[in-house]
């Protein structure tokens, strides 16, 4: 698998309206053929801090999800609400080996 | 999801034997009820460095891993091999919410 999580800290006024585009962008791109995982998650100490933890079957997969209308209408949407620019860090997914 | 990323830094002697004792974890993990992932990453810049990220459908779940005996057998095995100890970092999944 090609991981990566992407850290984003959102502006505290719009952490509803980022957790709402986000859900939207979950639910198409897990429908991805080369999705594994697209995961939503939310720091329990701070709400405005998440990740997005993004498997693909490998780095084309990934590159394609760059490519998809849910992702660039996602990433036009949540612009403005970012409080610091996302920092995507890539991993190399030993297991699952699928 | 209650999800935890492991941060693992291990010593440069021991790579491949952390990762041969991980996929054995990983392995019996996944077969947990309350398991969701149990993926296991290496950092693509510097083969030392791992992230385990263990997701469970709550807290209760993510503790009952830790007193399973291959979570046990893992954690023993892998002690000496640890340049650091290891941070645990837990987020709130909010999707998928399964």
């Amino acid at each position: 698998m090609h991981v990566t999580l992407v850290h984003v800290h959102v502006k505290a006024d719009h952490i509803d309206d980022f957790i709402a585009a986000t859900r939207l962008n979950h639910q198409a791109s897990i429908q991805e053929p080369g999705n594994r995982r697209f995961d939503v998650l939310q720091a329990p100490d701070d709400a405005s801090r998440f990740i997005l933890y993004e498997a693909y079957v490998d780095a084309n997969a990934a590159t394609a999800h760059k490519q998809t209308a849910h992702y660039l209408s996602w990433r036009n949407n949540v612009a403005d609400w970012m409080a610091e620019p996302r920092q995507g860090v890539a991993y190399r997914g030993l297991f699952p080996q699928d």
